[in-house]
């Protein structure tokens, strides 16, 4: 029964990630998502979107990691793509929690999946990437669904979303090219998205 | 392109998941959750606790069964579980919706996420009894660790959870055994739920 109480404190402390905001508004507009929120329809697209991505890949060890991969950010807060101060402190910030709150589980799963979140941000198997990729493509979705109010709101350019999609092609180059003609370059011509 | 397209239009479609709310307190008792949150939370439980499921299961499926098992709430609406009337027209309008939302996929994975969510509904395979369980477990769950309010809220009886319950048993008999001993006596003896 002492494992069984380990997993569900860490089940229950994961509740948090249902009050961590992003900046990406859902679809209708409405209000920004939270990360659970997030990591649901991350999940949802793994299980849908796998046989695009540019190499074969384990598809129940990227839902598991889409599932966890911002877990940290109960403690550490989401930091946000562009935000280039938060980003200098973020991987100190983001270490320390995944300690404690991956640390409430039984041995065993605690290591399991600290390595899964370590391999996410390493970002060199093809899962890492694949899933970076659906990270990186659901918010432009997003942005281009809520008529780009976020990327208006940030005043977001072109050249930062292409910098920050760089990894997203290593996933899935038919993703990206999809995003950036469906979702980013209308998006440049109704000027929601500073090209410059 | 066509195919990627349906797939994206969906997976659009379901953000609205995100909006239908449920009758469970987050934990920490200051909003309700909303079905994507649950679903991320159940996917989670599914990859952590498999290892108490009654019979041994297939975790992938049953991780994807518990994404899609409340999209058909999108156009049908939750029903609460112990709401009678509500639960009388509830099938019907859960198959509407299911043909339409599902309906927007390419035709193999429409079919394949109908099953699966009529796999789920008709409760017959080990991965249907696990994904119920842990449908049930959660809310209970949250319930407890928010002190019981959605429980006293809708005045909740003992009778009523050990009906809803009867199926947990048959997914996981540890995880409902844990549940009645740490979640639901306490709140019983705290007249949170009603003893009669």
């Amino acid at each position: 029964m002492e494992r069984l109480r380990q997993q569900m404190a860490f089940i229950q402390e994961v509740d948090k990630l249902k009050n961590i905001g992003r900046q990406s508004y859902i679809a209708d507009g409405s209000r920004k998502e939270n990360d659970a929120e997030h990591s649901w329809h991350l999940a949802l697209m793994a299980v849908l979107l796998s046989e695009h991505a540019n190499q074969k890949i384990d598809v129940l060890k990227v839902m598991s990691m889409v599932l966890i991969h911002d877990i940290v950010e109960i403690d550490a807060g989401d930091t946000y793509a562009y935000d280039i101060e938060g980003n200098l402190t973020k991987r100190s910030r983001e270490e320390k929690a995944a300690e404690r709150i991956f640390g409430l589980l039984p041995t065993d799963q605690a290591v399991y999946l600290r390595e899964l979140w370590e391999e996410f941000e390493k970002q060199e198997t093809a899962e890492a990437k694949f899933a970076r990729a659906l990270d990186c493509i659901q918010p432009i979705m997003l942005n281009a669904a809520s008529d780009g109010k976020a990327w208006e709101e940030h005043q977001v350019k072109l050249s930062q979303i292409l910098g920050r999609n760089q990894s997203t092609r290593d996933g899935s180059s038919t993703l990206w090219e999809y995003a950036r003609e469906n979702y980013i370059e209308p998006n440049i011509k109704n000027r929601k998205i500073q090209d410059k």
